[in-house]
């Protein structure tokens, strides 16, 4: 469905970037989980432009939950959280309502909605109805982590420059998610900032790779084909603006690999437990969860809204032009988007969990 | 949903490795749609194993158009194709009951269903399911093909050797579409069919990368988030086995390009039409079509089933062994599979393309 | 889904009585719908208790239209509707968090949410959360009168008084939405308004009969089996509190008719359009309709909050008691019920239309 | 979905009347239900004609499971089944490719399907595509029953005759599942026959009432709103060919109630259990079970198909016509429908309680 995603849990959003707010309709997730504000906001923070590498828009993401919770609990009936928009300046962007921005949806939305799309900022294909997804998703990411299951995601790359790889994964998810430049070694962060703020100053932008962990899931989630934990993974994370490339365990490089090399060998371990040797599988056989970690990774691509001048048409008019996208502009987004990446595998956790044990799973 | 895919047009898949067969539903197909069988048929025979670097298991594939075909043109009412397994040799397999083969979803499976699940050759787990995606995605292919819409799939890379790029993409997919081994260059196929001989001389196997153009996709189809065309298409494409990774446009190398290179330049070309520079962006901004063509590549991990010894464990007994998968592997699969690429991303556009523009719109 | 209806079109509902607000997210309408604001506002004034015969909870149902119009006109991207709760007196109902209102959802939901629900005023099974269904089907109804489609209900029965039936259809329909208790013969209305009072001075309540006709659907619309215009009119409308029957055309009566009655002769008109005799099938033959008007019959149970005492449990003491729901009640929800049914009926035929025409056909 | 209908289970159905066979798709089953052919076969019995009251087309419905049963059980994985028509005579029927029979579906097929159709004994619309529904229904009914859950449908009036109504519901459940002809009273039953009878000689049909009774259901399954009991049971129930109408508990004669009747007062039970007084509400209050029986009647029009001459027109030609359709025909199916009934709520509810507990719970 064009707006909603999820059988069991499923999320609704809606909004623009500069229309009166973003909205995120959460529904089926099991009564009795607590719903932590404090929490919420941290996780907007995380997702807001900050400091030099980032717009000078600021907003405070100042959010209300206006349905399905009760006394500090979800319900069970639909959460529904309003995040008003402020600080919005239209008069940057009345000029580009005919311009097609380059890698942008002007163009497109222009084809599908007949000049009918709200134009300012991108409108709905605004990167801000992100903030929806993040605020609903931090209440999954608090259901899930009372039944053990923590998501957390670093920066593998951006820039040019690429992070340390995963290590003890529980402890690099817990590290990175008190942090908001998400990286497991510092200096390599200092160096991402670095190239960001270079191509800031060429006035450019760079994209990356965000790598996502997920420990604690049960073997034996998931199912076969449609409902395969991949193909919902990656129906929502490809809904995120941005993402032009998803893999699982090691990918595109499984491409390059014999079979005796992809083929992680079962071991039973000390405890009786049963684990793989190597995870090039990422956690998943089949479209089912083997109990090992689920590792993931999402191409971000350059943010669009560079400041440079950019060869484009108007496709009113139907003519060539070359313009300059006014404004101040994410030099990157890797950063911010990486908690939208947490929150949208928290939502299809969540979703896939209560189909497999019930609505009362969760709480 | 876990066996049916699609809203205006879907599928519902069905069927074991060796059980009784393979059906296929297809729902939703506009009325008046010519279905050949002899093209089916084709289309089937470009997933079956064949020649030396394919498995021994030979099967003839015959199908049987059950419903929703009448005097040659569809109906518009389900069409249910139906493909029974022969030459089965259940023999091969019955001692694998109990042992989680590397790299596939006995283990898994094991979790999900309890004991129940029919071992026998990977049971539903098998890719053999993917022949129905194939018999149906042909109807899918010849009602696109009337519309002026054209999908084919090479073989980017295998085994460590990679085929030239597209170029002229019509062409070049007219010209996959008649060949069983489908590359752009002869000669890398040819090194490609002896890398693949080393690995299964090896008893190993290996992996590639298939790479896919749809051309005459108008602009304007599709949806912002959800129901973007990368999120359908993505959901699908994770369904296959052994798809590890899927990435549109340049995917995973936007990840290390700055804004200024990613972003596609729109123009005008000579006879008003709009067209990008580039195409980064395979053809999609925003979820949507912006008319140049939808490109996209898929990993695809090696076989798993590989006749060198391999560690792995007994999980009713819960004990470590070593074991040989006995009978003969196919010691790649990424050209078999090229074929079901195609036909999943037909049966994604037709429903993309119905939902846009109505039930009637293919016929 | 458990709160999202449609697949083209679709709706997401959320809210208590005593929360913070209702809202609705209207999906997959067409671009360039004017909206309206002003309609909207009537809609909801039917809805709304007024007069001797209803509540004393009085609302004003502001509405704030979120997102998903712009300069008037339908973006094509998702509507959200917030109607915020006002003249909340929580107190009068707090002493019935374990009391099972005889009739109402209390028990269950507390059997469903293990005391999380959000008691108060019915929580979430308040007839309250319809006001959403209403606002958002004001633009269905909008969109579907541009083109020829009209939707009206009367009051067929209420308190064992008749309502005459639908003569001249569409002028009926016309005259039917112009009115706040709708009736199609003035003297009959009178007879259900004392009907209702003087159940009301029984401190009883009195349910009824709701009959729609809808007109200018051309035929062909629909499908058969689980798409088919009962079933999804069926599902929608079964959704609104209190209703417990759905017929179509006859219906109920048909069960006692002859095939030769039953059978709606098809005859040619004089312009040479196709008409049927009668109208049993109430516009509807497998599932499609066949260009009558559609009609269908509801049943609405008396309101279940009366003034008389109750016999009824505690649900968590587990006793026996008897009780008396203070506050003041609607004596009948009939009259106010119509213009949700209308408003069902309308995105119900919103998402028929877009999945047969495509998405840009409302507009 | 126009084919499918469930989430966590589902089916999917297709086929002609005289096509090859029917299919149905029963996806989302719980792993280890055992599989009796025997009783699907009895159950397909019950829905075929029989007798001096039933159609002369005798078929022996032999089914073939195809795929998801293993060694007796279920595995987990779709179950296809197939059946196979067999003593076609189309030569009955081609006459009839323009004529628009009369209460039939041949000329809003031709509005939808613009001559493609199969319009052969009704092609997709034959009611002899709920052979599927039967043959699936029947392993939904055996999972139920181990669960402590009964299903039975009695014939509560035909041709203007009533049944009794139900009294010890678990034990008239039991009695109505011997029976072919499904009546609490064998006095009414022969009266019905008798109605029957009276109407075939008159070359006319009969219709009637189809009253459902499900014990066992625990309190606190279903959703309010879109997944109501109600809403998903009459979803499928208007999808059954001849369904004209759907009510729960007392259903329209609520409409004539006052709610200090209407309301099922709570009590607490000797045994400490729960129970209502009356079950005006048929079990289900806000849309989710309260631990009565769940109750519900469909009204079934009467067989279109008559003997008589009818009025009616050829849609190719554009002309009036007086016709007689050849061959013999069921002057009543309410008989046959009611095995039809019990698999579709079998359905339903196995989809609500997997959504409920999860995909494990039916084992």
């Amino acid at each position: 469905m064009k707006d909603t995603f999820g059988e069991s849990v499923s999320i609704t959003i809606a909004g623009e970037s500069h229309g009166k707010g973003i909205t995120a309709v959460l529904s089926g997730m099991a009564p009795g989980i607590p719903v932590d504000e404090g929490f919420i906001s941290s996780q907007l923070t995380k997702r807001r432009p900050s400091g030099a590498i980032s717009t000078a828009r600021q907003e405070e993401d100042k959010f209300e939950v206006l349905s399905g919770v009760f006394g500090g609990f979800t319900t069970g009936t639909p959460i529904t959280i309003l995040i008003r928009n402020e600080n919005i300046q239209s008069k940057d962007y009345s000029e580009i309502a005919t311009t097609a921005r380059p890698g942008h949806a002007d163009y497109t939305a222009e084809c599908k909605y007949h000049g009918f799309q709200d134009y300012r900022g991108g409108g709905h294909f605004s990167g801000r109805i992100t903030a929806g997804i993040v605020a609903a998703g931090a209440i999954c990411l608090s259901a899930l982590e009372k039944k053990g299951i923590k998501i957390g995601t670093h920066i593998a790359k951006c820039g040019g420059v690429s992070d340390r790889k995963f290590g003890d994964i529980e402890k690099d998810i817990d590290s990175l998610n008190e942090k908001l430049f998400a990286v497991l070694d510092e200096n390599s962060g200092k160096k991402m900032e670095e190239a960001i703020l270079s191509a800031k100053n060429d006035l450019d932008s760079v994209g990356g790779i965000l790598e996502t962990a997920i420990t604690g899931v049960p073997a034996g989630i998931g199912e076969p084909y449609f409902d395969s934990i991949e193909s919902e993974l990656a129906h929502f994370l490809f809904s995120i603006p941005a993402i032009k490339g998803v893999e699982f365990g090691s990918g595109f490089a499984m491409a390059d690999m014999r079979g005796s090399e992809a083929n992680d060998a079962f071991r039973i371990g000390e405890n009786g437990g049963i684990f793989t040797k190597t995870n090039h599988n990422g956690g998943i056989n089949g479209g089912i969860s083997n109990g090992m970690p689920i590792t993931f990774r999402c191409a971000v691509k350059p943010t669009p809204s560079i400041s440079a001048e950019q060869e484009t048409i108007d496709f009113v008019k139907g003519e060539n032009k070359n313009f300059v996208i006014k404004g101040r502009h994410d030099p990157a987004i890797v950063h911010r988007a990486r908690v939208v990446i947490d929150s949208a595998a928290a939502i299809v956790l969540c979703d896939i969990l209560a189909k497999r044990f019930g609505t009362d799973w969760l709480r």
